[in-house]
């Protein structure tokens, strides 16, 4: 991984700030003969738009992208793809105070620290927008996985917001996508909103948890020590704003397990070998066991909220700071389809480096 | 990153298996001038090394390193650093059983459903002996730390073992290094001692949560997008043996949390700014902000435990297995000084890069 | 280097087809608080556009470059800088016979043996066009070098074209801006006028020599065996479209000389060693030694040309081909911005690293 | 590239010095399941061993290799490959003179401008014997290719040395082994004999021109822009101690040519296209054709010689020096062995990107 670019074979490089004339991704490495339209990517981006419903930014962008090089006649051609999302939306005059004051827990402080300059128009490069430019890139994923892995799905979804948890026994993969929190919960919604909708009045704001589910994919995808699956996922994640933690199946919880309760034992099945339970999330020693590839991420709250913080000037006299601009409440509403699409990358990635490095026909067989 | 190396500039590849000749790093970009000795790296590894006490594997390795390249009269010359471990207490014996039989949460089944070969002898290229070769390459990581940041102090801890959680109402540095658990607590100690006792004698094991902290690390590292520091630690600590998750500061806890609750507010003190608390561990935006950088990362427990476990061998026939070699009852005790290692090669990747693209004199100025 | 990337730190992803909607380059890595505008860019990408006088292809271009992010205010930001030039003249009928039919000499069909799709307007990814891309790149890495080694300047020529050499005895800088061939020595310029437009008017091409030379580089620039600052600068040069050879210094005929005749001695000057010839091209070992940097590269002829050549179509018949699009007699012409562009960013790439990688005060001073 | 690593899925680093005890190479990305033993590297490494006649270097080194890691049971097993070679003839005392002394033509003096410590002996890390640990490198390339592309054969051999070519009129593939300068001409043999012979005594040294030959190379090696198979080849040669410039085809000469006579004409063949010329030397808008892959590179004359030759001391003060240690008057000779490792990982390296990248099933046909 570079500093601005995310992947080994299939690598995407995002550009662009949030009040610029657009934004975009570089995606090198997508296979050729790929059947790829600008309308096949914005369907993934209308998932993370803003301004569908109360509960996201009332920012109105229409986050069109166009497809400016690398497709010819409908089909990849193996040469690096360019996504331009150009930005329409852009009220500068809301964000005029922060141009001299830093916003607490925004990236304003430390890009002046590290920089000694900064765009801080909406926040410039640390902008949640730069995750149009994901999802874009996680689409051209998708449509080379569609190909390659056909029988692969990835779906992401809320399990945690706030103090609200989704009860599992209630796992419904079929509500996904018919709630504004892509909660697999029916039971959750009602409560949800009703929480969010306080919290957004009182333009307070509020994290949450982000669980993304790969179904579907071959077993020996990943590397055994730096370029492990579970590296690169939690790269991945960790690489989008606001994320501040991520873990791979049991996770964070294993560290209260013992061993007997951790082992996933192994039985061999019809169609290769089963596992007992999936405390691993899909993937040991690096590398995938076939089973379902299982990630959570945290998503800190939106740090703009209507309550007076303290925090200091440029010149470093103090002062306070309300951030009025157009915010989400739940930021992680709209990280659903970009954990998606970061999966979605490192899968076809892994998948790429499997086949480049690994011999046809010398794949160990079980049984 | 590649498959196998880690790191921008400073970068480390290691090698070896558990059972071969021997194991290593090689380590590229240290800067010129460094003060190194094979006894300065010593130190590391005899923190890591195993047979110290009962908690930790039998298994008898003097592990000490050669220092076969790079350096030069005593200091680095900026050429690469090959690191040399041999192993001298392979006894094969012990592993046999695993040849046919794939241990559950292992990388056994994973690397033969890969690569259709494997060196099977104690794990191979999968055994956390690995994390000897990175203890040593952040042995030369420090020590270029100790030039270019004097400041700097990295320190890991163990914060959770199984059920036992430290007081953090009893924390002491001066603790750490007088225990077997690396534990800030002293009341804790007796404790943790007869609990992981018990499992021991029952041939169990027993998860952790180790959490680093870097004191002192200058405001400014990382970089804004896919480079993010927080990004960097967590792909390092994800790659060792056994993490399944990590978070940085609040972590998976930002999920509950309100935006007033999260906000760091900020106020100008007599060396610059300084912050109210600290649910950022450190980084914003990807980047330092002259906090400390805490790091959590949560091993799980040692899959080789005594009871009996189901499985299969490579013809697919299944079968019990249970692990009899010399093992770590928590293999999290051993990975403070892995988490230490990862937390100094990192910083010291992010101190070279920043010094080479921003330029001396432009870095922004706080009041 | 990645496979569309090129560069360590300063790193330049180019990206369009000739007949695409735009085409451009992703800059990554550039220094924070550089002066940037687009008009300091379309200076050198006039020097390289097409249609300027007669030797050079009549397709219109404007080339105008926009600059989409990573500059606010006019200075860089240290954030991905995309670079986008729209194509405007794209007469895509000029190329209808080369969908079926490959072109000899051009990436045709190894396009087609590769990809099993190939974007075939005017070559596609494989046109020359792609150049123009570089130049703005190289606009970015001339700007950041005039902050950080203001007294440093690049400057590309030709040498030779066909059967046309320099006498090196005439050599006048001054010349190289005034004549339409970059030539560095007045006594040639109206014989090779005469000899071009006799080839451009048989519907022939020719070859060409380029030469550049980068004037008050620092010593010290490079890395000691892969990153070497020649292994650089020449595949730098190599990716240029049409270059089949690259030499320093003496290149290929330093395999004629003795150790004697290529011995550059040393001697002590006011200002630090000095060197009595330049056998080297300033480099030893893989780093500057503070002479002259000289690189030289072949372009070969044109492919495209008005005599029918033999060739086969898609479908494996046998065919004969013209190519009457609007080419240059000399692509050779038009490679000197480039090569120009390349030396920059090569020379911007290492400046980068040795300030990252060589602590400040501990370089070596002689005397 | 990294810096001191080399290539993009089959990455070689080198490291090692001179005079220190072992250099070596930690080869990563081999495929699984390939036969290596250390005695097939060893043939390899045989044939660049020095001492083995009158024109070559007198020091004696066994060059034994030794793997330390990535094989088991006799096959690679996927994970890094390291390889060692101990230095066993270091007689330091040979080399007192240049710790003071800068070497003109050698790196002794940009060492010391760019790092301020060197290891003086034997040349550190610039020397040549750093090309013994390419060569074990190569070899297992070799091993892997001779897997997956069996028909493939790479051979290098001098075409040039000093003031003598072969004659190509008498080109004979079978004599390049039988001769002490892999000469492809029997008739040019006791000639050069005479030459180096006279050259030797006289404690003088000559360059050499070296070309590399892969026959049976599959069409559809390379990428379009950065990655080229030509850029990667330039760039593989270019790295090799003392070469000084490289080209492939018809190279430097076509700046002569013009595009009828440059042209390579196609036509149908029984088993696929056919070229009626091989100008482009294989490679075609940086994608292979099927043809054979010509590589030429030229090495300088060792700038070791006898005949005084001024320089300057660390303290700046001026001197002579007279380099008497054990050289090879023709240090093309051994670097022979050299550029065919280095297009064996070239091949194999874009071997397995072109596996990994384009889809099975997908590439294009002709006819």
């Amino acid at each position: 991984m570079s500093l601005n670019t995310f992947g080994h074979l299939f690598r995407v490089t995002t550009w662009g700030e949030s009040h610029g004339p657009a934004l975009g991704a570089t995606v090198d490495g997508c296979p050729p003969g790929v059947p790829i339209t600008a309308e096949d990517l914005q369907v993934w981006l209308d998932k993370r738009k803003p301004g569908q419903n109360k509960f996201t930014t009332q920012r109105r962008e229409a986050d069109e992208v166009e497809i400016l090089s690398g497709v010819f006649e409908g089909v990849s051609t193996g040469t690096p793809i360019q996504l331009m999302i150009r930005n329409t939306d852009q009220r500068s005059k809301d964000y005029g105070d922060i141009a001299e004051k830093f916003r607490p827990g925004h990236a304003d402080i430390t890009y002046w620290q590290k920089y000694g300059v900064r765009d801080y128009r909406g926040g410039g490069r640390s902008s949640a927008r730069e995750t149009a430019a994901r999802v874009a890139a996680g689409g051209v994923a998708r449509a080379a996985l569609a190909v390659l892995a056909p029988e692969l799905r990835i779906t992401g979804y809320m399990v945690q917001m706030g103090e609200k948890h989704i009860d599992r026994a209630r796992f419904d993969w079929g509500q996904i996508g018919r709630n504004p929190f892509w909660v697999p919960d029916a039971g959750a919604v009602e409560d949800w909103a009703d929480y969010l909708d306080g919290l957004r009045k009182a333009g307070s704001s509020v994290g949450a948890m982000i669980e993304v589910t790969a179904q579907g994919a071959p077993a020996g995808l990943g590397a055994p020590v730096y370029g492990k699956l579970d590296t690169d996922l939690g790269a991945a994640m960790l690489s989008i704003n606001a994320v501040k933690g991520v873990e791979i199946g049991e996770g964070m919880a294993a560290a209260m397990l013992t061993g007997e309760a951790n082992a996933d034992e192994i039985s061999m099945g019809p169609d290769g070998p089963e596992f007992s339970s999936n405390h691993a999330g899909g993937i040991l020693g690096g590398i995938s066991t076939g089973q379902d590839i299982v990630v959570r991420f945290a998503v800190k709250p939106t740090s703009s909220i209507l309550t007076p913080r303290k925090t200091i000037r440029r010149d470093g006299t103090e002062a306070e700071i309300i951030t009025k601009g157009r915010h989400d409440p739940c930021v992680g509403i709209r990280a659903v389809p970009v954990g998606e699409a970061m999966m979605a990358c490192v899968l076809l990635d892994h998948l790429l480096l499997h086949r480049g490095q690994v011999g046809e026909g010398l794949r160990g067989k079980i049984g």
